[in-house]
């Protein structure tokens, strides 16, 4: 029977809100945030959309005045009470109260703020400026709409059972890498495709079905919103923003140099245990473990997001070695362009040697490739990152040339600075 | 939003019944009811389940209580109001008033007769015993209630992502036959599949898969049920049920000659066009075709439905040049144990020839084969036939030996009268 009340309700809608939420946002984004509005609340910084796979023609693909209509909507959102008390109350990585009392009350008056959109060609410059922890909140939703508004526009042309066919065989497709994947002894694995997701509804489903067909292996979901109502582990640490951020800031190459150990410093005094992870790519993963103080190599383990994943984990195997420690107790995270080949092949290599885990992104929640003609809904690589701190501009190199960013000179001079050598390319696909 | 006057209405049901409506049966058997309403009403018969697939233990999968259950609410349906007023009004195969006043008084007051049901060894002993008309309308019901209750024992253990995506696959199996089958120019397909369905909500997707998918190319559905909800042609003509008790009622081997001729006489009186449809095969096509009289020659078609397809399709061309008339104006219509290689190999070969059409069952509605571990849901063959007519036994020999039915001396004497020699075997899958 048709509930005829939610039927006329839903009438009313004027558009279908793609983000419904504030923390419909990645868990390390929050983290970031309080750290961010504790230590460098005053720091001016500049967002932007980076579509790095240009043969997307993203403002063919997506209506302006859809996209600004959901991005006015997001602008609408504020905490709600639920999300507060879950924020608050929630035991995040074994410890509660992860959130301080200041940071929640400021969170809960928080709006975000405005957004500048402008069609340059075939493609959007979308851009934020204002305050660092107010900012930085777009990028997870401003990612989210843009992914979903381009999986809209290819769906719209389909008929009602060619969708389902669609979805169906997006399931099946999903499904068998669980069926490969639980096969794993040890495996420990974790959803990070919030930015890339096809649409909210089918990161739910994928992150549900991981829940149901990896069991304990499947350990949570970057996603909060979705943590929350499913009741799952919220999942992540850190992300290259502070890093860059810290890094544009820097006054003195003696400063820039510091700056990445700067950034783990203060987390230091945040954070204990399993939130203590090093993301050492953003000026190479080489130098900054050759350069490290003794006392990061205390921390719990490191993320490998760029570059040969294999080469990085050995890297930080002997980087630990080295330093007097024992690698086995020791958590490698990998989360760079993950699917269930590099997943087994990673988890095989490692397992035994140290604590392996996954972060598993794109592929998890937008593995639509090959389901339409032309592959019109595969995924593509889009970033938005802090690309200026206080009128100067960050600069990120990463284990993979393909990845790095930031003006030429400056990317010279952080070169210089880091020590970079030559860099192996890698193609970015997702 | 939940509606909780539904949900709470859910609750009340006892059992989840299978057949809920006295339609949900192939068209054909109510046209044949009504013919034998009209010329036998008096006859007494008595159909018996008969599982050849004797290596599935039904006993073992089918609960006897459950399936009581599911009978017992197949005898407490009667024709609706809506239901009586689609048969009345409908425009079938091209004629209003297909069902006279007299057969839909009759047919609105009927409610089946009792059944019996015995469990031995690991099968159950099904029959149902009375006049005729009443007793052949049990037929589709009760093998579509026993598939039904197979499938749920098996999906019974299985979670709830698990079934979704056991759906999904079966979904993309089916949309992968569309997607071959809509590139055969001039394809003619109906559906045929209720006997065999893995349940009535898969069929009922199934076909509006097929109509979304194949437009113009997927021509209706033998259900009654789904053609009525879902605003598509009934389709079906006759069955083997009608010489079969014709000739158990002979009495005398000349008789018996006659007695396939004497049904498509009554046949002939009853409807032309394209309901004017050999079914030659129940004892021999060759045969069959030989000692024709000429009318028959005039009929619009032949449905081939056992032995080699290719094989009885010539047969009839030939047959139809030897009595003069010209087969590109005649309907080949294949029925048995199509899939949608066959499908394209048969329209490949016949189509220009002759006007081809194609009634596809158990691998449409039902094709689970591959999907969960052990292939437990894998269709097999149980048909539900007439084994007596007024205390005589009935005989089946078909094209196929392996379908062949009735006692030893029987057979062998149809076997003489009707001039069947050597056959060649053919596996029965479905």
């Amino acid at each position: 029977m048709v509930d005829i009340a939610t039927r006329v309700h839903n009438h009313k809608w004027k558009i279908d809100p793609i983000v419904r939420s504030l923390i419909d946002t990645d868990f390390y984004k929050l983290l970031m945030c309080q750290s961010v509005f504790r230590n460098r609340p005053e720091t001016q910084v500049t967002f932007s959309l980076i579509n790095r796979a240009t043969h997307i023609p993203l403002a063919d693909l997506v209506d302006e005045g859809e996209l600004r209509e959901q991005l006015d909507h997001i602008r609408s959102l504020s905490l709600s009470r639920g999300e507060s008390t879950w924020m608050r109350g929630n035991m995040f990585y074994g410890k509660r109260q992860m959130f301080t009392p200041e940071f929640m009350d400021w969170f809960e008056k928080l709006r975000l703020p405005p957004y500048h959109l402008e069609r340059v060609g075939d493609q959007y410059e979308l851009t934020f400026e204002g305050s660092w922890p107010e900012v930085m909140l777009w990028e997870i939703p401003a990612l989210a709409v843009l992914m979903e508004l381009r999986s809209r526009t290819v769906l719209h042309g389909m008929e009602k059972f060619e969708l389902q066919v669609l979805y169906a065989r997006a399931m099946t497709k999903l499904w068998e890498k669980v069926e490969t994947l639980r096969e794993i002894d040890g495996l420990r694995l974790a959803d990070f495709g919030t930015r890339r997701r096809h649409s909210f509804l089918w990161q739910d489903w994928c992150v549900r079905a991981m829940h149901e067909g990896l069991g304990d292996k499947f350990v949570g979901t970057s996603n909060c919103l979705i943590a929350k109502n499913r009741d799952l582990e919220a999942i992540g640490t850190n992300a290259h923003e502070l890093p860059m951020v810290y890094a544009a800031l820097a006054q003195s190459d003696e400063e820039l140099a510091r700056a990445p150990y700067d950034v783990l410093s203060d987390w230091h005094e945040e954070h204990e245990g399993n939130l203590r992870i090093i993301l050492p790519d953003t000026y190479g993963t080489k130098g900054f473990l050759e350069n490290a103080p003794d006392w990061l190599a205390g921390w719990t383990g490191i993320r490998v997001d760029s570059g040969d994943p294999a080469k990085g984990a050995e890297m930080a195997i002997d980087w630990w070695k080295a330093r007097g420690e024992d690698p086995s107790n020791k958590l490698v995270i990998f989360s760079d362009g993950l699917d269930e080949a590099k997943i087994a092949a990673l988890h095989a290599q490692f397992s035994g040697r140290v604590r392996v885990s996954f972060g598993w992104g794109t592929y998890l929640t937008n593995d639509f490739r090959g389901l339409v003609p032309g592959d019109a809904l595969a995924p593509f690589s889009m970033v938005c990152k802090a690309v200026a701190a206080d009128g100067r501009p960050t600069v990120k190199l990463s284990d993979n040339p393909n990845k790095a960013m930031g003006p030429v000179e400056e990317v010279a001079r952080y070169k210089r600075v880091f020590g970079v050598e030559t860099q192996a390319a890698q193609p970015v696909e997702v």
